[in-house]
């Protein structure tokens, strides 16, 4: 099961909507055949083992439920069926209410073996963005922040580039590529004109670009606007922007989502911009700040997890804060994470924390 | 020789204002004895691996030259020529104008095979405070900062206790008792009534508590005047108190030591503290805070090594930052480290990070 949860990882990035799952077909003590989600989220792990082997009588090994329902290809249940297998164990019942236990039954009905729950906990870990897609309507949220050690990004006067090194841009990179898409919000668009792709990985597929801006203020020459053929880009944008805007974003080749602004009116609404990308399919996303942005994430409590690259750099209170303000009142109401791995990468520190509690 | 200086480094916040010196002591492929620079800087290394052998015809490895003037016992150069040593392989001269090189002489007088400058960096990175206190008049400084993931020690309240969980705040005195002196700032002193004595660990031997007093306006029925007569504390203050006050402070049993203010006027002057608490033969300083002195020692480029504990939390921009200004106007001017180690301590981080150029 462990083989298959990790196999289901290599599809993190590019299969959304679905689930990337993993599946190992054994008989015998050897392994027959082994499969994971393809890009595009199509055929599913278990069409690809199945398809590898010949699979009667054997045991196999799927970290999600197998789907039940009739899509653009016929149910995965279905074909474990008719490919005689004698066993099936899964990790996780999918909660897609199209399935929810159904391939599970569909399998026992058919007088086939089925054990649920094995490594559950690894493989619900693996398929976060998925599962809180499906229940929750909102993607798994990665916030990234490259800070130097006291915590700045730029010196009072702005002066912020390269604060991390080579290697731990290229993480950066590395990581856009397992995330559905990549969020900035509409200072950093307007203050770097990012590129936002992945680059120098040999990546085919790119995760969507997505922006948070409010007024669709960022010139359709930007980066993001020339490049919105070539890669997606999507701009989330306010109830207050003119129909114009939203023409010339479109004009680009980019897709336009609105957006309730947040209560108080400080930008767009968390929740409801979350709520926006898990609509479109989005499971997993990589938000790359800025400061005010990240904060407004953190307070809503959609931080689910934190890559924090330290660089041995001090800059002082007076220089900028790389995240804004959380307007807490008592420190026990602060953002708490555990920590899940720290190294160094090239001359930085790379720390990922996951949300506690 | 590895071997004699990681002996040495046993010796670490005890033998000042001495070197703490490692010495192993070989012959026929074996090992005969072993020593180290024992608590208060007497007896040396030498003299305690050659009481604890015949060394005649031995090779002594010694981290450090051997000395040659009379102190309070005879140089350990005679004590190696009477015990009629074969072969004496040292790392470092001793920059100490009284042994400069005059130790190694005068073995070599006596027809003794002397071979100089094994594992040289190894034993200058561990004897980098004294040799610091020797050739530049101030001692080796680590500044700790203990910061949650966004640099901050507090809300904007105040509230900040317990940021980094009990394993870290062990580490913090183990690193303590590993320095000559631990060293905060008056408003540190002011707010948290530290008590600042190594505790838990076993530890008999305490390191100075320095305080960076200018007004000496700190209570002295605070923890720090009340237990000064159980371990040593040194109040670092301004020309401006008054003699009353230092006659108040010095009634505590605590040391007065007078020094210039800063240019511009912010607190003391950080190198005249460095050269006052170097004068009174401190080799090795443990800086933990506040943020003001913090930031003031980073800008005399005072600190030697950082070790900073990052908490999985977030308080914001809106927190107090757990650094002081330092008024850089270009990033390149950022003070830089290079990192030396990183590792989970608990929950939390700890990164240390050593001065870069
Ligand atoms: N070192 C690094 O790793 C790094 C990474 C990223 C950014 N940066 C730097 O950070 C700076 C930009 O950061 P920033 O904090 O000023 O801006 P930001 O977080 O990138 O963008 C803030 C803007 O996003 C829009 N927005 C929409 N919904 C929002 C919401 N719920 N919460 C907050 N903002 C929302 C608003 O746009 P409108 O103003 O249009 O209403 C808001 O002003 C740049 O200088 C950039 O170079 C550094
Ligand atoms: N989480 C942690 O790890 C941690 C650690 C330490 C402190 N803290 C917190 O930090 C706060 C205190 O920090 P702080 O930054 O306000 O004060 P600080 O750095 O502890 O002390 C500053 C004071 O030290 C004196 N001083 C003398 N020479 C100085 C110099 N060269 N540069 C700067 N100051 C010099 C001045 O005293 P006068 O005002 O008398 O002139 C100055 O106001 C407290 O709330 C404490 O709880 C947290």
């Amino acid at each position: 099961m462990r083989q298959a949860i990790a196999l289901g990882q290599r599809g993190l990035g590019r299969v959304w909507p679905n689930p990337a799952v993993g599946c190992v077909i054994v008989k015998g003590g050897r392994i027959l055949a082994r499969g994971w989600t393809q890009p595009g989220g199509r055929p599913h792990a278990e069409a690809m083992a199945l398809a590898a082997c010949d699979a009667r009588g054997a045991t196999v090994y799927v970290s999600l439920e197998p789907c039940a329902h009739h899509g653009k290809t016929p149910p995965c249940s279905e074909a474990l069926i008719t490919a005689g297998v004698a066993r099936v164990v899964t990790a996780l019942t999918d909660p897609d209410p199209r399935v929810a236990g159904r391939g599970h039954a569909m399998l026992r009905a058919a007088g086939i073996d089925v054990v649920e729950g094995v490594e559950a906990d690894a493989a619900h870990a693996a398929n976060a963005g998925f599962l809180l897609r499906v229940t929750q309507n909102r993607p798994f949220v990665t916030l990234k922040l490259a800070l130097t050690l006291d915590g700045r990004i730029a010196t009072a006067s702005g002066e912020s580039r390269w604060i991390t090194g080579p290697e731990a841009r290229r993480m950066v990179h590395a990581m856009r590529a397992r995330h559905d898409a990549v969020l900035v919000g509409a200072g950093t668009a307007r203050a770097d004109d990012p590129d936002l792709r992945v680059r120098g990985l040999g990546v085919g597929h790119q995760p969507v670009r997505v922006v948070a801006l409010p007024q669709l203020d960022l010139d359709t020459d930007s980066r993001l606007g020339r490049t919105a053929r070539d890669a997606p880009v999507w701009v989330l944008h306010g109830p207050q922007t003119t129909a114009e805007r939203v023409a010339a974003w479109q004009g680009t080749g980019a897709r336009a989502l609105a957006c309730p602004v947040a209560q108080g009116g400080q930008g767009l609404d968390p929740a409801a911009m979350m709520q926006a990308l898990a609509g479109q399919g989005l499971t997993r996303v990589f938000c790359e700040g800025g400061g005010m942005l990240a904060a407004s994430l953190l307070r809503a409590g959609l931080v689910d997890q934190m890559v924090v690259f330290s660089a041995g750099r001090l800059i002082g209170a007076d220089g900028r804060a790389g995240l804004g303000a959380l307007g807490l009142t008592r420190l026990e109401d602060a953002p708490r994470f555990r920590l899940m791995q720290v190294q160094p990468v090239g001359g930085d520190v790379m720390q990922v924390w996951t949300r506690a509690g």
